[in-house]
């Protein structure tokens, strides 16, 4: 772990990161000690900064302190936090906060080869996300929600969990971005009342216009996704896991979600 | 500052409130030695814990700790925060977490007397809040909210600002609750769908009753609080202050307003 610059485990009990959440975070992968997707990762912190009013630390900062770990640890995951730092009391942000940052590898979960192959089972949380314009499509630091929700169901055979808002419609996974096929076509939970805008979202989206399909970003239901000829989940450790089973929702055959996944895998963009 | 027992100011950087802000908080006064409604305070933090599934450390254990750093700084404000702890990576809870407590004191901060006799000059935030009834009126660390609205207003002459929520019902205040007058009756928002549910809110609530003044916890609207004979705010280390002026609501006499604060500020209970 890099903080601020030098090897470390502890930040100051002042950060409001702690006190308040106050800050944005990212997860990558690092493979044969190369960071995947970096400049993608880097734009979309970048972005979160900036809406949340923080100035994030420049692309050589954080890639050279990423490349230091990537070295002892070619192959895990990567976490950058970047939080508006070390405060005095108040909410109110200071003019020129000293800004956090947090880097850390961890090891790549051994998940089995099934979940990207034959799919995974997947459950419906009861929580339902609340709408903030304000704070949504950014990864930032208050993720109670994703916590309550991930600890509604401990059944190991169950990989994720979906959420749906306050009004019913489908936004994501507690970790992951959610897609559905139909006729064809792509179709994702529009993400400007919550949610977070994920890398790899953003990857299919793109890929999706390349390849002339049709990928609409927009209000799901339940009924959507359980009428959905097939329903696959992204993040940045997982890649695509198409979803066996949701529901009454059940599919053994993904050729589109298959296809997109290896695209994910092994695209370069 | 004395972080599981021991001095420090640092806590791991892979606490859970850190990582997603999983935890709660607790802002008291430490006078001449002796901690304000500490058994009461205690209380919501055990049940602020209860709600995010934290086993609460012992009042015992807690209430020594605060009693430490009292004796150094006897006229404080004090901070307890207490998060679930350090985590592997994974947004679930540990079926046993090792929970972290963070105890801390500051200095209380220097208000003009006039805030407290003659009210304050509030603003009315942009932000809207968001509605998540499994975390409303819990005191947790997921206060980017908070955050934003307090960076609308730099002018020093505000000293607080107002909250509506996303249907445009009033709040709260961005580190305060509030009450109105009319007719000589109390009135107070609801908090079941947001906003955080202050101790000094229910001793004036307590108070209302025990006065047989009549107190009412309802949704109020924005034209609720300008038609308003009176507005006040209230939190532990404030106390009570008048609204002087707020968007077109103007007013000098707070009779009902101050009563109120005397007993805040003297009571026992």
């Amino acid at each position: 772990m890099i903080i601020n610059g030098l090897p470390g485990d502890s930040i100051y009990a002042n950060d409001r990161g702690l006190l308040y959440g106050d800050g944005v975070f990212r997860t990558l992968l690092i493979r044969h000690g190369k960071l995947l997707h970096w400049p993608q990762h880097y734009n979309k912190l970048q972005h979160d900064c900036a809406a949340i009013g923080i100035i994030c630390p420049s692309i050589q900062l954080l890639g050279a302190e990423l490349g230091q770990l990537a070295l002892s640890d070619p192959d895990a995951i990567a976490k950058i936090m970047i939080t508006r730092g070390p405060a005095s009391r108040g909410y109110a942000p200071a003019a020129n906060p000293q800004v956090t940052r947090i880097i850390s590898t961890s090891g790549i979960p051994d998940y089995p080869d099934s979940y990207a192959a034959q799919g995974i089972k997947v459950y419906l949380c009861k929580l339902r996300m609340g709408h903030q314009p304000r704070l949504a499509g950014i990864k930032h630091l208050n993720r109670l929600e994703n916590v309550l929700a991930a600890a509604e169901w401990n059944n190991p055979d169950i990989a994720e969990g979906i959420l749906l808002d306050q009004d019913g419609y489908v936004i994501e996974g507690t970790r992951s971005n959610l897609f559905l096929v139909r006729d064809g076509k792509l179709f994702t939970p529009d993400l400007s009342k919550c949610g977070v805008a994920g890398l790899q979202r953003e990857r299919v989206i793109n890929y999706a216009r390349q390849q002339r399909i049709i990928c609409k970003v927009t209000e799901l239901t339940l009924d959507d996704l359980l009428a959905a000829d097939e329903i696959f989940l992204v993040n940045s450790v997982i890649g695509l896991w198409p979803v066996r089973d949701l529901h009454r929702f059940s599919s053994q055959h993904f050729p589109v979600s298959l296809q997109i996944q290896e695209w994910l895998n092994n695209g370069s963009n």
